[in-house]
């Protein structure tokens, strides 16, 4: 089965090789998928983001080990969460949010036997996470890995909040490689009137597709993540809004 | 069979794990092979270059994905070309003009049986070209995707252009990591005596390897994809000439 | 088997892709693991640490293609080291400095009867290196490529130097993406009382995880390559300590 990884471990050092040949010994036959390695480090939102936008694409039996942990060493949990086509292994410091709310259930990884050994203070991803997610792929049940627990960690801020019947105050969750905004308002605004506000700039309808913008203004469009996108044509719209993650956007139906 | 993958998509988003997803879901025997995802944004040239100087070390039966869409969401079209050995899938932009030599036909993408649904406005790599290339894979013949077409679209300047019986202009159409500068010269000149200028500077003959090279001045080798490259040794020909993509290359045979 | 690359081609070339296709053209079946192709360019001592800290996480019988390679076409060698469990393949340049240290045999590549030609003077990692590890992993036993050598170039400075009894002088010899400072100091040292001290920053215990460092200041950790780091919670021992590879570090035990 895939194993698809995502990573806050750049490429330049040997944690991917590290990590690849833990699973590669562990189940031969596992088809390791790089996700993208190049998370920002210990950016967990962001590896959030990039995991919920892409996992419902892979086939069922997919497990996805996601490393960005800068409480590596503390005792901060390693969880795998459970879905009904995936499975997801990774530390439980919220890089799970978006997935959590599709899981059937969440397991505490305790059982050291399927640990690399020794287990190192600054690299659980090739001594826990990786032989727990390659062991999984060889046919080890989740639950042999620990007990279930019910508290997963889950970042605030993931979801928009109603702040009035007819205003929500949302953000921009990601910033992608083109310089569009992917924010955290949902797709389905496009059958109301509306007024969106981020960065004093002001934006009442949604375009249809990038060459349907008629200037370097930026636009609204539904963004392939079913999110609503902030873009400018041939242009970049974090350099025209300077807006990055967080940056707030209000919607306002009228 | 392998999908070879060349996109601008980066490695920081969900871009290239939503692609992978969609192959694997398709089709779970492909062999993905990622060569780059880093061209430059809608660099379509930079993509033809790439594909271009490696296709031909693939297997016989590899499909190669290409998305580099700056007109993603417009009327322009999607298309596979075949060659003898090989297919291409992606948009109809120039991405192929290297490889349209050897084609023995190009087809439409229209049979919308095969994309993945909805179809985005945005991301038509992981919408069309993606779930395309795996069904190729996984055995449909490329006819069952649409009509053959005889138009396709080429990039102009990619071949030298001869001004004067002596005369060839050329210019340089890469510039890669070490900083040497790849030229749309063929390697066919080594065998006549010739001057190339290039940035006001004068080199009259060929060196056989870069130790060879005797000074830090810039000079010509027969590079590894059969055309002129101007290198420094031990340094950056692009530094040196203040050189890019583009910059003009006269030969002249004496 | 697996065949794991490191190099320094970067990922925004063609030199990737050639390097997987013609792999994939001699053996269809190998299994092409990316460790990293992020190598600064022709840092053979990056590339050599690389190695060093992940290869033995690999399934027994993983070939390991390494290709930084500064003297391409002129006559520095191109060598298989067989050791126990792996093979590798590279330029004979100081890039196995670490493993031959396990080495049983070291095998001169001269047989071309396995290369891809004609071999160029500037890609050697496509025409010779690529080619000998598929054959090799197609089952080609090393002898088949040429001679037994005794004589393998190694890198000077990999180990720390003993300058009086309780004195060892030490230096960086990797930094990672993080900003950690990774030594050539090994772990032993955690079981007497020491000094450490770099950029005159003075160090006298070990931490034991990223999360026990009290404060800000600059600490010392056994790494994850059995190493002494030197890090910074929260922040960069690099940009702390101005320091980068080659920073020497001097222990005495006290």
């Amino acid at each position: 089965m895939p194993i698809a990884l995502v990573t806050d471990f750049g490429t330049r050092d040997y944690y991917v090789g590290a990590v690849k040949g833990v699973i590669l010994s562990v189940d031969p036959t596992a088809s390791i998928v790089d996700i993208t390695h190049e998370i920002a480090p210990q950016d967990i939102a962001a590896a959030a983001f990039v995991l919920h936008a892409c996992y419902s694409d892979f086939p069922a039996g997919t497990i996805f080990l996601c490393v960005v942990d800068p409480g590596v060493g503390s005792n901060r949990r390693a969880i795998i969460v459970k879905t009904e086509d995936y499975a997801f292994v990774g530390p439980d410091n919220g890089v799970f949010s978006f997935v959590l709310k599709h899981s059937d259930a969440v397991y505490a990884i305790e059982n050291d036997t399927y640990f690399r050994k020794p287990v190192s203070a600054t690299f659980h991803g090739r001594d826990i996470f990786a032989p727990v997610a390659a062991h999984l792929s060889a046919g080890v049940a989740p639950p042999e890995f620990g007990p279930k627990i019910s508290d997963p960690i889950m970042l605030p801020d993931i979801a928009p909040w109603q702040i009035e019947p007819n205003t929500i105050e949302g953000s921009v969750i990601h910033v992608d490689r083109f310089g569009n905004l992917i924010t955290n308002l949902s797709a389905d605004i496009a059958e109301r009137r509306f007024t969106l506000e981020i960065s004093n700039t002001q934006i009442s309808k949604l375009t249809s597709s990038y060459v349907e913008a008629e200037s370097d203004d930026p636009f609204a469009i539904i963004g392939s993540a079913g999110l609503i996108e902030i873009s400018v044509k041939n242009g970049s719209a974090v350099e025209k809004l300077k807006a990055s993650r967080g940056t707030p956007i209000t919607l306002k139906f009228i």
